[in-house]
């Protein structure tokens, strides 16, 4: 049993924000600081720690973050109020609207009322589409973050038969678009797929997206194959069994230290590239 | 060997169409005439013809078809000009912007400059994401065929193994995704894909949206599967050898008479639900 080559996700994401740095050094001398509004309705504690989480990220990088706080009885006029407001201050370059939303707000339409400018998280239904017909300037993080994990480890794509588990707006469905432009063969399974374990056995590239714990058996991973969670469940676990799949891979990204860290250098990176072009 | 279910492209659309009478009728009776406004750009023989036929489908019905035909040496500026002036016409429902366009002209940006509440044909970025989303009002013509097809004859989607040959924004995306939002899972292939074949024999329901003649081979098709033919090629053949493939099939479209006139008969559903829309 051969170990597989660790997709360390910390260190793709250093190699990200040590570019980034430059970046913002080179905005901060035209007097530009990157800001990152962050939009947290509600007290769910782990979205407090995400957003907790991105806020610092910026912060070492030199960056600013915008906290805004909403309480749970936010009705959808005042959340798309306070989403217009961030769109026209000019000196917030992107916007994050924490997911998940307290249940009486209109969830599509708060994502989409950001401006397509300002969609550094990949959130609206337009900046989607670019991403499937490969012009976004700004994909979803998660996605592109398991891109930049295949790009900087070198893994062949094109040709290759990516099963993605998992179809949600912003990880299963966009990373599929993605990896079709890549020329992957792509294959999208999900909770009503029958036979799921035989289409996860033949895939060259594993995606799994479903938020499930260790969802994803060893055994039906094939021998050789790349395997990338992006999941995180309760208990720091990912949505594959690690050890089980780490057993038949030839690569695998670990949980923590693998999608997760890249997906927030991702966000880092778009707010940049929104700062750039903002303030060309 | 069993003759396969003839899915009867003709027969669809004719039930599709005598539905869209009734309700021509009752626009008509408002004061209010259906209008899908084509545009033409250049001089490609067989676009022509498919903007006639589209033409005389909307006269058939009562409704009224506005015919733009723009010079071969057009530009993208001349083009968005018009797009736009259809846009601001109350009387215009729906626009459809024949494609291809002459090469100088800059294609997604035309596609993208109508209005979406006017895009019956499903051509723009945004229509695409909301038909990927499940929530477009006008998903693409040729995808919804398929399903219309699909649903008249009650072949059963979910939990099903759909394999799509092609990934164009309007024809192989759009269709994988509305099979997906449908239950069904869904593998992607293309003209990279490696052992085509092997992906092609595991399918429930084959869409062929290559525009090959013949490429897809009566051995390639699972004994009882259901095979959908979107091509039209030269000599009025399909993208599927259809002999081979009806020895397999349990269900298959014909070329002539499968997803073709279906097609249009979605283009003619799209523009009366945007006459309905656009005057409530």
């Amino acid at each position: 049993m051969k170990t597989p080559l660790l997709l360390d996700g910390v260190e793709v994401s250093n190699r990200i924000k040590a570019d980034l740095a430059k970046r913002v050094t080179a905005l901060n001398e035209k007097g530009i600081t990157p800001s990152l509004a962050t939009i947290l309705v509600g007290e769910d504690p782990s979205s407090a720690t995400y957003v907790r989480m991105k806020g610092n990220a910026c912060h070492k990088l030199g960056m600013e973050s915008k906290k805004i706080e909403m309480p749970t009885e936010t009705t959808t006029e005042e959340l798309l109020a306070t989403i217009q407001q961030l769109n026209e201050d000019h000196t917030v370059h992107g916007i994050l609207l924490q997911h998940p939303v307290p249940e009486q707000i209109d969830e599509r339409a708060a994502f989409d009322a950001i401006a397509i400018e300002k969609d550094v998280d990949g959130v609206t239904t337009l900046g989607f589409a670019q991403n499937a017909f490969n012009f976004a300037q700004y994909p979803s993080c998660t996605p592109a973050a398991i891109m930049a994990i295949l790009d900087h480890y070198d893994l062949p794509i094109e040709g290759k038969h990516a099963v993605v588990v998992g179809r949600s707006p912003i990880l299963g469905k966009p990373v599929s678009m993605m990896l079709l432009n890549r020329n992957a063969t792509v294959t999208i399974c999900h909770s009503r797929t029958s036979e799921l374990e035989a289409h996860v056995k033949q895939a060259d590239i594993v995606v799994a997206a479903v938020g499930r714990p260790e969802f994803i058996k060893g055994e039906w991973i094939k021998p050789g194959a790349v395997v990338l969670d992006a999941g995180y469940n309760k208990g720091n676990v990912g949505d594959c069994d690690y050890d089980g799949c780490a057993a038949n891979a030839s690569a695998i990204t670990p949980v923590p230290g693998g999608v997760g860290p890249v997906t927030i250098s991702m966000l880092l990176k778009h707010t940049v590239d929104a700062a750039e072009r903002l303030n060309p």
